[in-house]
Parts: C-alpha cells; sequence; structure tokens
C-alpha cells in the first residue's frame, strides 16, 4: 500500500465536545486510519464544545474518505467540511502576468505605452537585436506541450496539462528568476506544432518542450534546434539526462568504480532513454545496452526508426540479444525510465558486486526499492518518499538561467555535461554517501551553479568556434 | 512644431560650477532650447562643483540633442550622461511571471507539482470545463497580434510590436487585475494566425485580437468567434468603437441632440471605421456616411470587399455620392479614424451649428484641434494632450473584467453598448462640458463599471437565450 503522500493533504474542520482529551483523540482516531496527521489548529472554542481543523496526508481519495468516517465514528464528533489542500493550491491556477512598472499616472502612461512605446518599438523595428534588451524576450521562455505524455498519465490533452504547466513555471522563477509561460497546444500534428512554436518564439529566449510523447517529441526538438535562433531543451530528455548522469557520477564515487568501466542496462528508450544514453557516452560510458519491450537494442536486428537504429549501432558493445532479464546479470548500473516492476529482487541480486539501480518510473518504479536496496549499494528513484529522488527541478531552472544568462542561441552535450557535473558537485565529499548522491531539491545553491557552469560551457562552445 | 512629450522625457546628468544661480541657469537653458523641465535634482555637492540630474521633456531625439548641446554651452557646465527614460522603463522587459504560491518546502512542491498536481489534472481532463476554476484561464487572455498595424507605425513585425503588447498586458493587470499574456506571431497568413489561436486557447479565457491589418484582421475576428468557445475581442475594433460611442453619448448631451436626429460622417473604413459605424448603428444612429479614401461608400457603386458593400447597404440613406469634404457641410459629427490633416478649417465650418469633432488618427489628427474649436462645440482626440482623449484604454481592462467574471464565451453588441454607456455615465452632470466628455484612464471606478455592466448585458443575454 501506498505512503500517505502530501499531494494528498486534506484538512477536515470537525465540531467535537469540550474536554481534555479531544484533540488527542481527535489525531489518534485520523491515525488509526491510516492519516499522517501533520497539523491541528483550534479554530474555535465554546464552553460545550470546539472546532479543530485536523491536516493530514493521505493516501488517496478514498482513503480520505475513510479518515473523515473515523473521525465521523468518534462520540459526539461531526466533520462539517473537509478541504484537499492540493486543490486548493490550484484554484485560479498558479501564475499572474505582473507588471514590472507602475503606470500610476499620465506620465507613466506615455511613457510605457502610447506615444513612447513607438520609439521603443522603431528601435527593436530598425535593430531586432535590441530585443533582448527592450522586451520580456531576454528572460522569457515558453513551456510548450501538447499534452500527449504528462507525468505518467498519458494522453490526457492541454487543459489538463495546464497544471503540471503553471507548476513548472512557477518552478522557473521561483529557483532561477526565469520567467516561464505555458502553451498547451490543442493538436498532435508534428508539422502544426514546430510552425506554431516558430510563429510564437518572437516573445521568447527559450523553448522549453514538455511531456509531448516519443517518438514525435525527437522530430520537433531537432526540427526546432534547426529552425529557430533560441534554444530549445526537452524537459524529458536533457533534464532528465542531466540529473541522471549527475546521480551516476557521485553514485559511482561511492562505488569507486569508473564511468569507463561499467555495464550499463537502460530499461526504457523513449524520450529520456535516448537522451540518458547519448549523456552516458557523451560523458565516457563504454558499455551500454538500452532495452525496450522487445529486449536488447542490438544489431542482428533491423529497426524501422532511426533512434533504434542509431542505438543499435552506438550501443551494447557486445551486440547481445535477449530480454531485459537476461541483461541483468553483471551489469554494474540499472537505470530504468520506463514502467513499474519490471525488474524483481532476482534480477537485482543478478548483477554485479556494488550495483547502482535507478529505478526512476514513476509514481511506481521499475523495483521497489527497499527490495533492490537488498542488494545494491546505491539505490535512488524519482520519488520524494525515498532517498535519493532524481528530479528534473535541479536541472531545468538553472539550465535557462544560464542559456539567457550567455544569450544563448544553441544546447550542446558539453552545456548538459557541465550542468550535470554542477550538481553533482553540490554533494561534498563529506556529505556524500549512498543516500546522498544528489543534492536536495530546495538546496538554494543548485540554481546558480548550473547557470554559471552553463554559460561557462557556453563561453567555451563560442571561443571554439571563433577561434 | 510638436510639444515636448513625456514619451520623450530625458535626464541629464551635468555638472556644473557650485554656485547660488546655478540650477536656475541649467533650467534656463534647457527651457529656451525647448526643453519642459519637469524635475531638477541635486545628487552630488562638492566644494566647488555640483552634479545635477535635469528631467526634461523633449519632442523628438533631435530636440534631446539640441537641450544637450543647450546645456554643453554654458560656462563650465558638462553633461556627463544622457538617459532616455522611455527606453530605462523598458529595459528588460515590462512583465514578469509571478507564482501565485509559494514552493518553499517538499509539501508545497508535492501539491503544487508532482505527485499533487496529478489529481487536478485528472479532474480537468474528466471535466473539461473545471479548467476554469483549476488553472490561470480563469483570469488570463491573450494578446494577440502579427504585428502588422502597429500604432500609428504599420507593419513593423511580431518583435518590434512586443512592446506594445506588453505595455497592453501591463494596463490590463493594473486596471482590471487581468492576466494577460503577449502573443506576437511572425505570421501574417490568415489561416495560419486563426489555427495558432485556436491551438493556443486552451490556456485562455479570452482572445484580445491587436493590430492586426484590415481586412485581415475581419476574417480572424470573425472566423475565431465562431470557432472558439472563449470571447473574441478586436481592440482595434470594440475598444475604439465603445470609447467612441461613449465619448459620442456625453458630447450629444452637451449639445444637446439626438443620435437619432444628427448626421454622422465618419472618415476611415478600416478596423476602427467599421466597427464605429456598427455601434453607433446598434444605438439608433439613422444617418451615417462612411468616407473612404475615395469618398463616400455608396449604393451607386459596386464594391469588391463585403465591409464595403455592407456600409453601402447600411449607411448613407440619401445615397450621397462624393469626397468627404463634399460630405461635410451640415453634418453634426465628424469622426476620423483614418490620417493626419485630411480636414481644414474650410470644412469644419461648413458643418452644421454645434458640431462635434472627433479626429481620433495618431499622433497627427484629421484636423488640427485647436482649429477644429473654432467652429466646433466639442473636440475629442486621440491624444493626451488636449482635452477628451479617446483612449482604448477607458474600455478594453474593464470590457475583459467583466467577460471573465461572467464566464462569457461571446461578445454581443449589448455588451458594448453597456460598456459605452458606463464609461459616459462616470462623467457626472455636474462635471460634463465641453472640455469633460469623457473620464480620466485613471478615474479608478471606470474599470469595474465597465465590468459590472458588461456582466449585466451578459446577464441578460443569458437570460433571453434560455426564455
Amino acid at each position: 500500500m501506498a505512503n500517505p503522500s502530501p499531494g494528498n493533504s486534506i484538512t477536515l474542520r470537525v465540531s467535537a465536545p469540550s474536554n481534555f482529551t479531544v484533540t488527542s483523540e481527535l489525531a489518534a482516531a485520523a491515525a488509526s486510519a491510516g492519516a499522517a496527521v501533520t497539523a491541528l489548529d483550534i479554530v474555535e472554542s465554546q464552553h460545550t464544545s470546539i472546532v479543530v481543523d485536523i491536516t493530514a496526508n493521505t493516501t488517496d481519495d478514498d482513503h480520505a474518505e475513510r479518515v473523515r468516517d473515523a473521525l465521523e465514528a468518534l462520540d459526539g464528533v461531526h466533520v462539517l467540511h473537509v478541504s484537499d489542500r492540493t486543490f486548493l493550491m490550484h484554484l485560479g491556477g498558479k501564475l499572474e502576468v505582473t507588471p514590472k512598472v507602475a503606470i500610476r499616472n499620465r506620465d507613466d502612461l506615455s511613457r510605457a505605452y502610447t506615444p513612447g512605446v513607438a520609439r521603443v518599438c522603431m528601435a527593436i523595428a530598425e535593430d531586432p537585436a535590441a530585443a533582448r534588451n527592450l522586451t520580456i524576450k531576454r528572460n522569457t521562455i515558453a513551456v510548450v506541450t501538447d499534452g500527449t505524455a504528462v507525468l505518467g498519465l498519458g494522453d490526457i490533452g492541454p487543459a489538463a496539462a495546464l497544471p503540471v504547466m503553471e507548476g513548472k513555471a512557477a518552478l522557473f522563477k521561483q529557483f532561477a528568476n526565469v520567467d516561464a509561460w505555458p502553451v498547451c497546444l490543442d493538436t498532435k500534428d508534428t508539422e502544426e506544432i514546430i510552425s506554431i512554436v516558430k510563429a510564437i518564439a518572437p516573445v521568447y529566449g527559450g523553448i522549453n518542450l514538455e511531456d509531448i510523447a516519443a517518438p514525435r517529441c525527437f522530430e520537433i526538438e531537432r526540427r526546432l534546434k534547426e529552425e529557430l535562433d533560441i534554444p530549445v531543451f526537452h524537459d524529458d530528455q536533457h533534464g532528465t539526462a542531466i540529473v541522471t548522469l549527475a546521480a551516476l557520477t557521485n553514485a559511482l564515487r561511492v562505488v569507486e568504480k569508473k564511468i569507463e568501466d561499467v555495464k550499463i542496462v537502460v530499461a526504457g528508450v523513449g524520450a529520456a532513454g535516448n537522451a540518458i544514453i547519448q549523456l552516458l557516452l557523451a560523458q565516457g560510458a563504454k558499455n551500454v545496452v538500452a532495452c525496450g519491450r522487445n529486449g536488447a537494442i542490438n544489431r542482428s536486428e533491423t529497426y524501422t526508426d532511426e533512434h533504434r537504429t542509431w542505438l543499435a549501432n552506438n550501443t551494447n558493445p557486445d551486440n547481445f540479444t535477449g530480454s531485459l532479464h537476461d541483461a541483468m546479470p553483471g551489469a554494474d548500473v540499472f537505470i530504468g525510465v520506463s514502467g513499474p516492476n519490471i525488474l524483481g529482487e532476482e534480477q537485482v541480486a543478478a548483477m554485479a558486486e556494488n550495483a547502482i539501480v535507478f529505478a526512476m518510473a514513476n509514481p511506481t518504479p521499475e523495483v521497489d526499492p527497499v527490495i533492490a536496496s537488498r542488494h545494491a549499494a546505491v539505490v535512488a528513484t524519482g520519488r520524494s518518499d525515498f532517498p535519493n529522488q532524481i528530479n528534473n527541478v535541479l536541472a531545468f531552472p538553472g539550465f535557462f538561467r544560464g542559456l539567457l544568462d550567455a544569450g544563448m542561441s544553441d544546447i550542446t552535450d558539453d552545456m548538459l555535461v557541465a550542468a550535470a557535473v554542477a550538481i553533482a558537485n553540490r554533494v561534498d565529499d563529506s556529505e556524500l554517501n549512498a543516500s546522498f548522491i544528489i543534492p536536495s531539491v530546495f538546496d538554494p545553491h543548485v540554481a546558480a551553479d548550473v547557470a554559471s557552469a552553463v554559460a561557462n560551457a557556453a563561453g567555451s562552445t563560442l571561443e571554439r568556434t571563433q577561434s
């Protein structure tokens, strides 16, 4: 059974008889129904009765209902109202568009708007590069989705994807002061998505593609990279790859192995899997076996899609053929970006000594991390309720901060590697251990470190290009 | 020669010898060069010298240069730096995207983002109408342009249009707490613009079309109205028409005439002219003569475009044929939304007693308002440096506030008229006179009055539809 999560936090407002033990009885009843009580506030007190707000984490809506019933079952206790704290947080949306200039009087209006704005417009018409100084382009990116691969929810459409994109924009601002705007597109047509993003691009200094289903996402990213003069980042690929490489770098430090020596099995050859593998190779990995639904990608088979063909030609040096399970014995590293529970204890046990397991499927990992940790030296997941959460929040805000600061038009592998190294380096040798290979997403230095690493890598790239 | 304007406000930082009269000499020198000095601050004072910031309105860049030279010509005075206050205001853009929720810890993250956000997404996937409650759609509109008809500047492109759209978004927020986002499209293709706006619509509760050239703008508006389930407002049409009708309503109060009795000559049959005429007719005007470049639109001619054909069939009851100048004698009202200086004193003098002249071309009106006022009882322009500025800022923020509050999917003539009446009614009988027919754009009650008038009109429309 799942653990109670703050994502399912509820506040129950209850009236109860006023007596010395009532609050502890309420807390006990909620706890015995499986809720994790996080707060208890008396909001009203009278001679014979009190009103109490009990805030508690639950596992899901049904569980919340059982907690309510458990309180109602107490003598004289009535649940007046249950509010869902997650829904409350999203009410009315999570973003607003705020003027940076106050327009208090006619003078302000004449400068911010007509007639003064005309001179600013003409300055840009005469020198398009001035847009970076004189408009929001300097600090603004688009978070673009078609709603086809949202979280683990699949194709839920652009409207239902908006809460995620808003949340992402909030994280961009909070962690790296990047202004990000959600663009949820009501089309799944690759060419249409490409032409729309190109058409809206004048407002933006960068494009963050998000939760677009593979293989469409590859073509969209490739074409936009070619055809736009602002950087295009696909978080499901690049963000995931950066944080995975950061975590792997530190995990290898823990087990004292080198990336060029280890055998790495990657389960999942979608957007994330492909990008992770490319970055691992860029960082020196030699022995990567990529497994899709039909087992290891190998050169004895012919693939119709270019990504599998590329993988066949650039991974799996021993041309291993067989299933994921067959590939596991002797592997040093397992990286899962696929689906729930595809590995059992047996497969982890068959790995090499001091194995590393990254089971990143959300919300249910490829293998139960508790079971994996019986045999593997380092275990990481995408979840916040286990140690070593591999979370893209560590990468994307700082990465775009660096791109915008450096005014870059392209993203290179060097920048991705530099970002991964910056994240890995946030974990000091004195802090590093098997349960702490990756910094907290709330580490206040991560975004700035990533930003300057990216800007530096951008600078080196420019120098090389110019010399 | 143009008057110095706050849109051309500069701050000159000068060093000067320290003596008792130096500041007045500096101010006098700037003034004698034609600058309107608005502030003078001593920023540094030493025994023998001072540094002074002189802020002054100028007419244009050349004039600013002459002001600088006039100061430099003073004995011992050096201009250290000239800053353009308009450009300073636009530096880095005028908008930011701000989270409405703080993400301070893992609990916040779990609710604003993963995993909690998944439940919010699913609620919208199951009930699309929930998007209005659970996302920014509730309070957010798009300000959409292709950059082809920006202010009086013409086709300057989407990047150069952005400062205007940012300013507009700032006004939406400041005056009516509407979150507005600039969408500057790098395409002039009507069908492409329509399909892009449809594709980005999931994020928005309304669309404000802005500065799109006619006749493309008509088709885009018509099709989007048909094909979208959120309201589509074309500010150059609807906004201008609302404020024009508001001003005319009060001008007619001043001269004690009725809209159904007056002869109205409209110069300009583009986006604004068409919308104004439609709204005048909706409000009861009977005798409107619409003049394009080739004179009055009439039924003796055949027009290839549908808008002129419509005008020929629905205006000009006497089927007058001839030029704009020929149409003016005896007219009670002139409304210009065309170009600079198309009328002389003679044409205004030939109008009926107690004539009304709205010369709204920007920045140079159809007739010099000072000359017009020699013969007309009421004169209004689009400029802030004359009385009676007809400014769309009076309409668009409150109009969308009303639409969003009422959750409307369409805009009706009733709403446009209601907005105009609400603006007109902000001028009390005790305030009304020939130089005050329209409230100030900074009247803090206008937007709220417009919003509730629109919402009420929306309510009546709904009732009629349902009964």
